[in-house]
């Protein structure tokens, strides 16, 4: 049984375990503190520019809740789509630090400006939260991705309207393998705060926070620290995320997975099954029988979404740095053969 | 100018202003544990019976965050319609105390089972909040009413799939005066906790909250302090809610509210508006041509909820126990004569 | 049995009753945007300057929850003496807005500048919270003051230092009475926020909050709508402020209550009790022997604080606004006869 | 230079390390579900007993923040010593979860049945918090450790007295490597909850928290994950705890870090120095001539924990699984010729 659930579903890719091998006993000062993060940091500058500050957390969850609760005033909240990460599968995390999601509808996965331009219209006054942020990933749930001139549009409509736009990163790397994809530099250009996700991107752990706008950067490792992110042995996460930005490891893995990814959607679409959503990212949704399944998963475990009739379900096929050629191969023959 | 903006325009009820001059200066001790509170308690359990735990809080957004914090556990939900109060109108006072307001949409400002059930079944492991008690007002933010009927079939729902259901009464009198809407006896029945409203009801301030459910009434007094809502001269509330409910003044102030609320009723659908969203209570949305509602503000203060389109909004028109006839009389005739 | 319990056995002061009734039908808009409590802030503002905002919320721990959460960014804490009335009396209520309160021993019921500095300066980085602002009572919890001085010591500390001053002025009535006290100018000066209790100074309830420095003034009603404070009828608390500030209402209730005390005060020393805090406001604290306590509540009553030994026990006297005058001379005859 | 700062200035434990190298290509179930997992709960279990339900998070912050939150109703609070971790050094982490952290004077770090009495009989009402817990560090903050008959004494008082008994065991390994300490059996029956800390221990990162009481088992991944602690490749903490927890890895590395620090305790004796606080684990707290200081300085690092005059600081030594035999003897040799 091979696995295409997720992109978590193995350790680490082996230029990061080496890594952490090579550097284990050596002594370092804890609470990211170290050189090694100091390094993985300087690293990461190169791409995203200098004006920004970058912290390192251990997963994802914990980067939104994070950041979320350091930038907002007890009364304002945060904007995202209804299939926000942040919105359904974070068990509250963000209510918890006391602040009220706002959910929009989405278009492929996405926020438009328009969707975000009507909350903000529709909350006027105290007696309502005060929207203060929006929240999109990249890519997002759904496995579509937004393309520079979509950004810039969202951006250009939160900094003119007082509202800060944070991007959730999680699966970043597969975004910044697509060409019209903004990049590390166009995040820092476009956005007040992003994360590069470590976790989904070959690390055993880890986010890199990337502080952009000057307002949200004073006293963060405060935050970090009260949130329970702020890792004893910091070094692992620097020598993970130094490990990622070498030699361009980190994009690289984003376009394997990608590649690999759309053989399987060119051979679901030669079985004549279209995706539920675009997506030319390492995540594929698509509504298949019933029957179909049953057979796919005689040899491979996928998730199931949501049925969707009694003949249909709604079902995901995740890539990754660790998937296998072989057997993606074998899983597009099965295709073929449905 | 005459106002139908709301229903609390005016001060108290002459009875019980008249109640609050009387024991001015006699000395009790605070903090609700006078015997005012005691009697006025005794009052309301003649209605609702001596299973349950009654006290007396300032206002209505304390009385919900108040209760809602005291019931659920940390990564526990509350389930409310897009309108809810609790959603809309409380600057995300439930979510300051860590919880999430889960949104279904409603049928005439009601939620349904069907709604619930959605909600609670697609809530299905660690990575979701879980649902867990089922916010509802009586009489609805938008003038619609539950049933006995419609109550039982809720917590029906609720009791067997261990949901709590809360009743937000701010408006409750509205609803005590209509033949088939529950009565105090029947919410003490039908729910877990709920809450008669005084602010909106002729009192100067307060709510009761009523704990049917022995599973919630556990050091409530703790959860009244912390949250702000304990008044050093908690003699007030117990003044207020006992003026109140002798003589069944509660009751008689619903019952007079709804009847002129029906008169302006009737004028506006004899000039052809039928009401937005069906209501025989205090409470009346109707979308008006703007030249109209131009028209009436003349001479009366009506409240803007939405605009429709260039030449319609939506408005509202409130009575209360203050109202006075033959300002509603005035208004019928200039409704008759646009 | 007469009452020297607290400053909050009564009702109103009959000129605040009275504002009361005179108004109760007028017509006005809620949540405090009326002309009362317009009239009622310039009222106030002829003593602390145009430069303060003024809002008005119900209670004293609503009040200080409503200031200090909207003061502190989330890591950061308050430092109070371990008998301020936010770390001892409100159930735990800046806790549950997330924020820590820092405590300090106490000189007489008061904090001294080498003590804030002490928890200043143990508290060096990210792995503890961050200091960020002193709250002080005036009068304090146990009966003393802060001269003008000492107030000017304190502020230029915290204003030199990055923190924020809060005077707690529950009953800051009886301060102003005296005579090497801080005035309400003072207090606009010397500090960043401060409370002018109303439920202990007449008020059926009722805290005013000012914010003198600009930096906090920034969306102040989100916050009170968020916690709870914001009263539908929001002009009961213009009225009561209106009348409480004419005439010198205000501070002629606290010269009266002090002067009250200081007989009862008197009586006792010439008893041979000396008070075990140094107090010439409303609130005396004595440790007296049980016998005599058990003599005076024959006749009246009067708070334990705690038991000493087996024959002493610390009791507390409260004079009011209220206070009968020969009740007063009564105690004091009964001390006398001890 | 070599580190005595603190026992998480290395990477993992040779054995632990080996073990995700073994593991890291094999395909697993995300978020702790996998057998890697249940295996290390297995072997956990026969320690502390089948009745216990174990769950695993990243860091100890977390683990405390997750525990207390999930135990405690919003008005209870925790008692701890004013040196406790969560008192001092996580930030206001538990106060950001809405709880107020009660403390104790401390005696050798160690809390008191007296010292607890004393605030559980100071807490009689809803005007202050409630104690529910009592949290005990073992080893303690300050390097000192509880007896069985200690631990046993402080849970017989707080399972009488309807408070839950939760134990820290961040360096847990070092107090089951002394005789007289409690077990892992012992802490199963006379704690309610408590936690085996793997990142001081030789992990990379890990937490096991062990859950006695029944009562406090329910939902717990709910908190675990809205608290940012569930991670997507939760085999990694199945992974290291099962190697820490074969062949008493665990208690070795506990007893080999004793050992080592006890050299160092004996050279400092020697010299005339006694421990500020007694200490027979991995944790030295001394206070020390500054030119001593100084001198060690030059070829070690240690931790200064605050001066104490202008001659004198307090410093601490630690030892951990990765302390070099020889740094020890060469830091003792150095110690001997101060």
């Amino acid at each position: 049984m091979y696995s295409f659930l997720n992109d978590y579903s193995e350790g680490a890719h082996p230029q990061v375990l080496e890594a952490l091998m090579k550097t284990n006993l050596i002594q370092t000062v804890g609470y990211g503190e170290d050189e090694y993060c100091q390094q993985a940091k300087q690293l990461i500058k190169q791409s995203v520019g200098n004006h920004c500050d970058i912290h390192f957390v251990v997963g994802g969850t914990q980067a939104n809740a994070t950041v979320i609760a350091s930038v907002l005033r007890p009364y304002q909240a945060v904007i995202a789509t209804d299939e926000g990460h942040i919105n359904v599968h974070e068990t509250g995390a963000i209510e918890a630090t006391g602040h009220k999601v706002l959910t929009a509808g989405h278009e492929e996965g996405k926020i438009t400006v328009a969707k975000i331009n009507q909350l903000v219209e529709a909350h006027v006054d105290e007696h309502m939260v005060q929207p203060k942020m929006v929240y999109i990933s990249q890519t997002t749930e759904l496995g579509s991705y937004y393309t520079l001139n979509e950004l810039k549009d969202i951006y250009q409509y939160t900094s003119s309207h007082h509202l800060y736009l944070y991007v959730d990163g999680a699966r970043l790397g597969s975004a910044l393998a697509i060409e019209d994809a903004p990049t590390l530099s166009d995040l820092s250009k476009y956005s007040d705060v992003f994360t590069i996700g470590g976790t989904k991107m070959g690390a055993l752990f880890g986010e890199a926070i990337v502080i952009v706008n000057d307002d949200l950067k004073n006293d963060f490792r405060y935050h970090i620290k009260q949130r329970g992110g702020m890792l004893a042995k910091g070094r692992l996460l620097g020598v993970q995320f130094q490990a990622l930005f070498e030699n361009d490891l980190y994009i690289r893995i984003g376009k394997q997975e990608n590649e690999l990814s759309m053989k399987i959607k060119q051979a679901l679409e030669e079985k004549g099954y279209q995706l539920a959503v675009q997506s030319i990212t390492n995540q594929l949704f698509v509504d298949m029988k019933n029957k179909d399944i049953e057979r796919l998963e005689k040899d491979f475990m996928i998730s199931h979404i949501k049925p969707l009739d009694k003949e249909t379900t709604r079902v995901r096929f995740v890539t990754s740095w660790a998937t296998d050629k072989e057997a993606v191969e074998k899983l597009c023959q099965t295709i073929q053969q449905l």
